[in-house]
């Protein structure tokens, strides 16, 4: 049997705590499948005495993670204190000025300095791992890493958040408001209290643009990003997306074209029919277009203890093996600087939902802004009668440039009989471009 | 730039000539991910002269396989000639011999050979890749063997015979019957002329004891897999299912458990809301339950020339990169011979269709049957009335034993006034053990 492999485990929340029972449970099979053991060495963590359900008394304890990072016997470090910067990016340098690995699951930090650590791994001649970083448990970073290689990806998207999922899936199945949904989200565990980061479509913006980064060979561009998350979606507007033959999903998508690489999160109405519009509850999932193998679509958990462990281990168990891969599939000095589009430049048909006065002329004032900005529309929907009383109008357009609509969604607001902001969402068929 | 991977392909079919064709028009993203060129240096075919769309004269050609494998300028073998023995056996032979690696799409040759053809790669230190061997380009392999190595898996389900899901798509989109849907599928060259090794579902069963083995670190035992194929399945039997909630599949099914390894590829009737059911046309899904991760999720195209070139493609990275893994995940000498469970061992719900006269008094007669077998029915369903005729009536079971089940059909079909063979389905409600 060979030398183990020596682990320092920095972040002992759920998923830390989760990485380490895993070591431990799966220790028989995890030697065999990397043909030596993997032994962690030692912790760290903010407080020593809590109770993690893990017996943590074998491994040396450190407070410091970046000291530990630089003084444990380890040959590699596992991230997983979170964080765009501070402590995480603080071990992540230590391990590699030590020569040592990095397994990390942190979204943030990679897609805020995902170029720099990958040019200071590199230096270092060592990996950095981050297959839980995004979409938890699904392999989707090896799979564009590596099953994928032989092809050039032309588009990709993904349902990256299981919160917001989670909630887009409860609405629609139980007819609920947003705010009733997040609520109960919170009350469960799958929302945080402060949940932000998620319904606002930052954290899928994260681990979209790192995804366009592997997919596309490109230096990661958060700030290129186009960002809008899921507050604004109603009951309603689930309800006539169910009617229209859409889902309603807070997709990542990322297409590369010859001026360079769109990257954007929104809410996005998909053909109920589409593998994506399948993935539902807190599962993620991501449809990638290869020239040569076509759509592959990957589905799983995208979150919590079991799965993001399942993935620490799994990039583990190939820096045993001494399988490695430059950590966006290219080696980073190759890594190109690809403009980041701006949304305006997106074309799709789009929804769009008014609150009217119900009374004659109304819709021939929007139709005339319509035509005005050059959009045609594909259908209208007026549900319910209440002459002088405020009624939802739904509309669906044809093809349009997203300036145009921006404009004319302006202009309607205008309309005096138009009683709110007009609630736009676009509408994604999936197509290859 | 380092030394090129020196490959030779043997077999120009439309796979060998689709892997020549990438290797050529991705040679810069090839090289830029696997950091040194990928060349093809030798090719190998029946037949020199036939036109495949593809430049071949800058490579040595040669007429016998299994001399190229053993004196071409290469690192690496491709074998593209399938076939369980006989020029594709004899390639992989002599490349071991001579030291290189070997990638094969060839999954007869493996289900038959796979734990020999294992000892011998390792013996002679070299890797034998197989991704393109198992539902086309989906990157299962690699997903099962690396992606969720930290997981013991406890089930796995695919569908992984393009054939038969494009038939029974078809057959539920068009309400046609079995045949007439079966002829245009070989028409439109989705089936072969001698369609039996899809259609009775012994490519399927190859697939499933090489994942079978991969998943649960055990020798390959084709012999062990219970086959049955689709051409029972008639257009009423789909629509029932259809009624009943299901969809019918042809899946392949491994299921590990304390006695030994359950697998089985067959029809079978699956929740149309399962993830599998969405699956839908020419594509594969493999559909796999971690201990940590869960449920994953892979779809794709599981055949044809750009999906399996593509996988083909993604092993030659790896072994340009020395990214290395044991054939089935463990070194060959680990794999254990465990048992494969025969059928009757098998307890799960079941639907089955009789033909019968339309009179009273011969259900009292069925259900009297299936109470002496001790199987208990959940529903009944006779739709049309006939007095005198043939009529069908269809009934789903709770869970009852394979044998039980066995048994009670041997009897029902013994009823006078039962005109045809009892059509039974399995139903799969997917659950973990």
């Amino acid at each position: 049997m060979s030398d183990p492999l020596k682990i320092a485990v920095a972040g002992l929340g759920t998923v830390g705590a989760g990485t380490v029972k895993l070591l431990e449970q799966q220790a028989d099979l995890l030697s065999l499948r990397a043909g030596r053991p993997l032994q962690v060495t030692a912790v760290s963590a903010r407080s020593r005495g809590r109770d993690r359900g893990v017996e943590l008394s074998s491994f040396a304890w450190h407070d410091d993670a970046a000291a530990m990072a630089r003084e444990a016997d380890a040959d590699v470090v596992v991230e997983l204190i979170g964080g765009s910067d501070g402590a995480a990016r603080a071990v992540c340098e230590a391990a590699f000025a030590a020569g040592r690995h990095v397994v990390t699951a942190n979204k943030a930090l990679l897609a805020m300095h995902g170029a720099a650590l990958a040019r200071a791994a590199e230096a270092a001649g060592v990996t950095l791992a981050w297959e839980a970083a995004v979409a938890g448990g699904i392999p989707v970073i090896r799979t564009l890493r590596e099953g994928l290689a032989g092809n050039r990806i032309g588009r990709l998207q993904g349902i990256l958040n299981g919160t917001c999922n989670y909630i887009l899936t409860t609405m629609r199945e139980t007819g609920r408001e947003f705010g009733d949904v997040l609520d109960e989200a919170q009350h469960l565990g799958y929302a945080e209290a402060d949940p932000g980061f998620d319904i606002d479509g930052v954290d899928a913006a994260h681990k979209l643009a790192l995804l366009s980064a592997l997919a596309f060979g490109a230096e990661v561009d958060f700030d290129g990003v186009y960002v809008e998350g899921i507050r604004n979606i109603a009951a309603m507007d689930i309800e006539y997306a169910g009617e229209l033959g859409y889902r309603i999903k807070l997709l990542g998508i990322a297409e590369m074209n010859h001026d360079g690489i769109h990257q954007r999160v929104h809410p996005a109405m998909v053909p109920a029919d589409a593998p994506i519009a399948a993935v539902e509850g807190v599962f993620n999932g991501i449809v990638t277009e290869g020239d040569y193998v076509g759509t592959t679509v990957l589905e799983g958990r995208g979150a919590g203890a079991g799965p993001t462990a399942s993935a620490v281990a799994g990039d583990l168990v190939d820096i045993a093996c001494g399988r490695r891969a430059p950590t966006f599939g290219v080696p980073a000095t190759a890594l190109k600087a690809i403009p980041s589009l701006p949304m305006d430049r997106h074309v799709g048909p789009y929804y769009v939902r008014l609150m009217v006065i119900d009374k004659p002329g109304v819709f021939a004032d929007v139709a005339a802004t319509l035509r005005d900005c050059e959009i045609s529309f594909e259908s209208v929907l007026q549900r319910s009668r209440a002459p002088g009383d405020v009624v939802p109008v739904v509309l669906t357009t044809h093809e349009a440039s997203e300036a145009s609509m921006q404009r004319a969604i302006a202009e309607i607001e205008r309309i005096e009989a138009v009683r709110e902001k007009p609630n736009m969402i676009r509408i994604e068929r999936g197509a290859m471009e």
